[in-house]
């Protein structure tokens, strides 16, 4: 399950830009790679400590730091002195509870996003925080976890494949971002896969299990769309070609990614109008269900009830009671029971009830 | 049914501007229609290869190169690296899974809009993308299928009726999304007869399928509503007269497409509404069922209730109970069940139960 | 009713500008009313084809010409070539499925409104276009119908009465407006009195009828909303002072009928509220009335059921069953059923069920 | 109650600027008290006839003129010529179905606002409209009925307490209007009571007029928010600082009750969102009390049924049944139905019906 | 409980900047602390009375003034009197009953605040109001009541802990508003477990408490959001910039708390929709029951009915019953019973009844 809440509570009364890690504790190590590089050349190096990473800054055209796990406090302020950052962006990359948003400072632009992965165990969506500063000639990425969600620009960069090469820094910047957004639609379509069957599910066989699954896809979808609505205004901030950072060339690339968010806001809020729709459809067949059940019961009752009554009239004990007697009592009494019970369906069938 | 979702998924980790199909696979060829025209002249033209279609660009006043067919990837780039296309306007024409929208580059305008067809059987919408290039003396139209929507146009282009062979370009992609906005209006008929049709079955007789039938069509609404509104916008921004492609006299026509979009939007919204109201009548008709059935058991019910038990009394096998001896005995209990009935059905007829 | 949808679609596939009618067929034939008048003149001629109505224009002050019937094409076309008009405007003029909306050429403004009557007999409101062209020192209005709506300004007119006479053609515009915006109050109240009477109905006797009326007076309040809330725009534009066709000193009127304009959208709302309300109570009363029936039923069958099953208890015909020997046994049963009754009625009224 | 619409539609058809009372026929006669007072002086004089009101003006710095009962004709007319107003803004004064709203004139600004004051009988709202006319050196008020409202304010001037009497016609605008959002505050007290109160009844006992009570306060909020919403658009255009009427100095007070209109809209909204809330527990508790009588009914029955049943079976009169005869028939018979009733008492228990 | 309104209504009359308290009445004495710091020095002083203050003030670089207790009028006077305060602002002090707000005087800037703190004993939030005043080199803040609530800024003033210190007033201000967001999340976590345990007891087992828990939570947002939404604007336009008391350089970080209060209103949003779609689980879990129960009592019912009938109708005292007499009536008649149980049993199974 996404969760909630992260326990945030724990920095207050520190002063602002205090670097405690707000999010799932990890054992692990940071993993820091550095690639550098340019038209022609391309390197790419894991390091131990940030410092290794700053003897290595500068030599190409772009370099490219990747840092997986974001808890030790000394490596993340370590990357912050080598390239200068704000205390405060350092303080943003360790919490882990933010929404997506977009800064601008003097010298670079810091990003921060949310991916998402399916847990097809759990069924349901995990989010991570991936945070990354442009500069002139540096692209930083924080990520929460090793993940391969870069392998493929990766790979492009080693094979000089596609114009990446050629490009600069806000070009790496994008093509990530563009890689973080292909990623929702793969979940995208893993719940619209469920909303489809549960679609199904709902027409054929209704069950109590069938509500919760609506509810739980709800609650899916209020925190898809607390990831993705806010990107809407990063992306649209990046475009709007205020930053010297991002050269006008990029604008038509930027301006495409902006197309795959709305794209995507469009199908949760699609998404959300459908399991409204499904609840309605559920708590109304709940309703026939209960119509139904009772259809069955006053049938039977309103038919029996009667002759019960009548069957119970001959069974009186009274010295006295002619049609006792009679040889025609028996026969005409069951008669009579015939015609109420065959009105009494009539009727029913009149009413539409069978 | 109108799909939820495409196979978006399949484009996530290649890099930007692979041309990919994202929509139905096809089988048959793509097919393209080169026609040229001016004040005097007209020729229209299928070719077999992108290539012949350069061999005809440029003769008359206007060339309209119309390709039905957008999966095969060569022959859209062959037609982008004629017309000097972006690579990510090219990967946007093939995927079709886009939403509705407007794109300004240097010398030409890119426009993806939705056409809507009503598919007879299914008894629903069907959906399909048109993309449209407009160049200073070119219109390109990039369809998923063949289909007939434009061949009115080309009757006027070649009759020469209307002004349409005396303006350029822009006003024959006036005429493209003007077609195209005039068959949503055939749709919304459709779709308008089957919400009146709903309204008059739910007064007469409604049934569970009517639920159904209102989800469904909410559900279409929710698709068609989606491929609309952006609409607005598209138009908008063309109107807004930034782009020199477009003349100022154009501008009338496009506020009068826009006037057309704003109407339809109107026409979903209160289709919408409608069926709004008609999911709490048929709600609250289900309700009302089951009161009705709930009287009638507890009429019979209360009724017959108390007059078993007047008759079981009697049918004890107690020795010493003197009405049984009694010759007025059995005239007595037959009067007093008459007075509980009777007084029975005065309390609920005062009830304003039957 | 108001209908949803008007056949739109017949146009489909002509050309813009193409005059067809949407809308009521009608048989009669357009009529040409057109008034000259100035501060100290006034005549008013009917004249059966616009041509004649080209002789009369110009020669005072003010020209208005009236026509009612808008269905005959030629006649359409003839005011258009007289007074110059677009073809798009005609066009508009002719399709009643316009929203209102207001457009400015170049030497004239456009204005298409809705009126609404009230039908007495459907007890529904009929709704009604109507366009207006204010060009420098005419205007020209189109009606569907021959209605009375204008006679109390032709009134002022003759009369000289108010400022009318002494003003320009765009007092006269504004006098019209003001004429369908008073008009809407009408049909208000009396939506205002059934609304009332609805709540006092639903408060004595709720029925199902009350739960349709309710429905239809919100799909009325959707109608009358689509067509006086663009309104608002449409004169927020006039007032705007862009066009130098209105003079600053008619602005105060402009914003005197905005401001009733407003009022009006008010007292919609307010009427969709209540409606709202009274759905919601409407239901929580079958509820009510639900739990009512139950309540009598339960509390019936609860209290006779096992006094049932004890006379039945003493009707069986076992050998040896002491009790039915004794001479107590008779009244003590009786004793002990008259005991159940009132301790489950003693229950039933601690549980404030009675 | 407050009504929904007053009787517009009597206008309809006047030219514009006739003067028509709308609002409640009073048959008390006009009261005009004229009140003079700069630093050093004060005067206070009751007039018969506007035109005496004529010779007082202008004597000292500001002159407030107050009339109560707006329903003559003649007598608003005179106080327009006499202080050279529109005849639109004479109209607007007599028409008590105005939304709030402020209008600029050349040389005065017209505020229209709605009083509420809290009838303790009918225990609701009662509201009235109230007009202000500011000139450099005047301000009018028109009141529909003779109240108490402006009181403490006649009280300042009198005593030369605040700083009100230093101050122009602007800080006395200024002065009403916050005694008359003082007043809302009032009100929505009373009215937070009742919600109050409500909420509390609604957990202790629910009854159907708790329903009615919350629809009734329900309604009032929407009159309230329809009265107090335009305000703020009103005090903020005042506040805007574009008429040169009002002096930079009071802007610092408008803020002021600008904030107190917030305020005022924020309370109404918190009322209807918890009204809203009590109206879901009321309707759950409804459901909730269904369920417990169907449990007790259920339970009854579903003991008993089967016991009626067996005692049924031995009452037959078949000559050849042995268990009839065996001394261990009816004891053993009675220990069945003991087993099978505890048997149904444990299933009910375990599913927590008891 | 948090308050819906407070005793507002007694200020009613009064003159503007009348110094009335709104709020709980208390009776400790106002206690006024006096904190002056520079890079190099610190003092804390607590005084007796607002002259004190006085002579303490302007000594050092900031000079920040914290007053706990705002029912004494005559302290708050003075204090404005000292630092030249207009009344209106102390107004807004005295009165407990405001949104936050920020305003902007011509020589310091003035915001009002709610602070949050949680009373496990009620298990909701408690709301006090906190106003700050902010001169070019003196802060003051206005508490309710003496909460701990700044306590980690006076450590880090006193120790010279992260850069507070070396900064002027204006973050000083930041540094107090940064410590009222974080005091919010502790808040919103405490919610959220609740929120959360909720959740599971849905599932597990739903009471009537768990609706008026659900209920109570949704009146906690409803407050919860009123006190934080405004502070949005509050930061927002003390970030603008257009204020000179703040300095460039402290708007990062007015930025970052801005973040804050967007992600707690977030939160607050997302609990909202959480809170709703449990509403709709609960109820739908109460119909579901009252389906349960109906289906055992239509099982019981609907198979012992007919039986009861059976025995009834042998049960009945007829002379001429020939099965009565015949030696398998009796084993046919349980024969026929257990035919007629058995196959009801078979239609609620297919029926999927149990």
């Amino acid at each position: 399950m996404i969760q909630s809440t992260k326990k945030r509570s724990q920095k207050a009364g520190l002063p602002p830009g205090a670097l405690i890690h707000i999010g799932d504790r990890l054992e692990e190590k940071s993993k820091i790679t550095v690639i550098n590089y340019g038209e022609e050349d391309f390197s790419k190096a894991e390091v131990k400590t940030p410092d290794e990473c700053a003897a290595l800054k500068g030599k190409a055209n772009v370099c490219w730091v990747n840092i997986t796990g974001i808890h030790e406090g000394e490596t993340i302020e370590k990357v912050g002195q080598i390239f200068n950052l704000h205390p405060l962006l350092l303080e943003d990359i360790m919490n882990t509870d933010q929404r997506p948003k977009m800064e601008s400072y003097d010298s670079y632009l810091f990003v921060v996003l949310k991916t998402l992965f399916y847990d097809e165990k759990e069924k349901s969506a995990i989010m991570e925080q991936i945070s990354i500063v442009l500069g002139t000639d540096y692209v930083l990425s924080f990520q929460e976890r090793e993940t391969n969600i870069f392998d493929p620009i990766l790979e492009h960069l080693k094979n000089g494949k596609g114009r990446i090469r050629k490009m600069g820094a806000d070009y790496l910047i994008y093509s990530l971002i563009d890689m973080i957004i292909d990623n929702y639609f793969i979940i995208l379509e893993k719940l619209g896969e469920r909303v489809d069957n549960l679609e199904v599910q709902l027409v054929t066989s209704p069950k109590t299990e069938t509500l919760k699954t609506i509810q739980k896809l709800k609650k899916e979808m209020i925190f898809l769309r607390r990831s993705v609505w806010p990107l809407r205004e990063v992306i649209n901030s990046m475009e709007r070609g205020e930053s010297p950072l991002i050269q006008s060339s990029t604008y038509v690339y930027l301006r495409d990614i902006y197309d795959h968010t709305i794209q995507a806001i469009d199908t949760i809020e699609t998404y959300r109008d459908m399991l409204s729709g499904m609840l309605d459809i559920y708590l109304s067949s709940v309703s026939y269900k209960l119509n139904e059940i009772m259809k069955v019961l006053t049938i039977v009752s309103t038919i029996f009830i009667p002759l019960t009554f009548v069957v119970g009239l001959y069974g009186m004990n009274f010295k006295f009671m002619p049609e006792l007697k009679s040889p025609w009592g028996y026969p005409s009494v069951l008669l009579l029971m015939l015609v109420i019970s065959l009105s009494m369906l009539y009727y029913f069938r009149r009413k539409k009830w069978f």
